[in-house]
């Protein structure tokens, strides 16, 4: 049995297996070594997330996924007097509820690698041109700044704990035309900000042991098939 | 637990989690709602998936898969004098073969629906222009008219065995320029040719009952949430 590793977040994990998305890129870089679990729950924050986890995780007590990336947040940052005012949660409860997600994760099994994700910076010119619903203030349902708030805190979460943890928010804006190149409408990610993320999974599943020098191959690779006696490779 | 779609299959599903690829476009269809599970094992034919059929699928006895595609033939059709020879297996044995395989997952768990897909068509010139390894004869190691046998091969398989087939070999050269638009290198698929697969898969999961109107959606939709008591949702 191949390990899984679990993608745990809002709808940027929702949407990771669209064209150039971090997961489905994932899963092809780990195509004859892991599943990559979807478990993208669009517009959730970490209050309701956490309510889910147990049935979202799902699985065997005694089957364990490799690792678990947890990306809440863009949401929970939601300004609460805007039109996604009913997503937000306050910083203090959103650090709680982070901790107590991985917590219970690291209780259940001890070995499972806990990724933390930041939330991504946001374009608020962006969130102007692609308002929430009905909204017709003018005003971005989300802000930079306060993203940036979030992202602090949940790195002070993976600190405490001793977790590993993207911080996608400082990451993509050291890159030049963020606001366009890597985010779609302010909020998701384009197929280059795609990228980027996929990247720094990958980096941090491997200084974690997870890679594909280190993970078994599922079945003898081409290359190794004898072209005179292919069936030989099948013998065990 | 969401149920599982197995993709079983040689390099065509082994790379069908790149960019387009018709397996990265199932797992964003069936988001909420089905695991797509990559077993794609590049190079090989029917006598070696045979092999590996067990392991490849897994899984619990109690706990079957909603569905399997089943998808070889490209390589079994390799012409045996040719650079390819090594991977070529006789019709008639890629029919048993074929056979075999379905037989052996239906009697585990009779109600997954098996999905037989029959090779693509070759585009003789892109084999030519993309040889295999250091052949320099200027000949295609495959043929459309190869191919073409063994999708009518598998067609009878699955006839006989009461199967659903996606006849991809036939469906394909329906769309005009489907050498060079369809198909990368003479044989593995563009985002076009993936697109082609994918909607074929979607269609014929429809037809054996396992689309998004029928199959449950894992957690309220964000839709569903209450803006004003949003935790009624997570109360059952």
């Amino acid at each position: 049995m191949r390990p899984n590793i679990v993608l745990f977040g809002d709808s940027i994990t929702e949407e990771s297996f669209s064209d150039g998305g971090w997961g489905a890129n994932l899963a092809h870089h780990f195509s004859r070594t892991v599943d990559v679990v979807l478990r993208g729950y669009s517009g959730y924050n970490t209050r309701w997330a956490l309510r889910i986890l147990d049935k979202a995780l799902g699985g065997a007590e005694d089957d364990p996924p490799a690792a678990v990336t947890v990306f809440f947040g863009a949401n929970d940052a939601s300004l609460p007097d805007r039109s996604g005012g009913f997503q937000h949660v306050p910083v203090l409860e959103y650090g709680h509820n982070l901790n107590a997600m991985c917590s219970s994760i690291k209780k259940r099994w001890p070995k499972t690698v806990v990724i933390l994700i930041t939330p991504p910076p946001i374009d608020e010119d962006g969130r102007v041109k692609n308002p929430y619903g009905e909204d017709t203030s003018g005003l971005p349902e989300r802000t930079n700044e306060s993203a940036g708030v979030y992202a602090k805190a949940c790195i002070s979460v993976a600190k405490e704990s001793g977790l590993p943890v993207i911080d996608i928010w400082s990451k993509m804006q050291q890159i030049p035309g963020w606001e366009k190149n890597l985010l779609r409408d302010g909020l998701h990610l384009t197929a280059s900000g795609n990228r980027v993320l996929f990247e720094e999974v990958v980096e941090t599943l491997r200084k974690e042991g997870l890679s594909l020098e280190t993970l078994p191959t599922d079945q003898p690779l081409f290359s190794e098939i004898d072209l005179v006696d292919p069936l030989d490779a099948f013998k065990n």
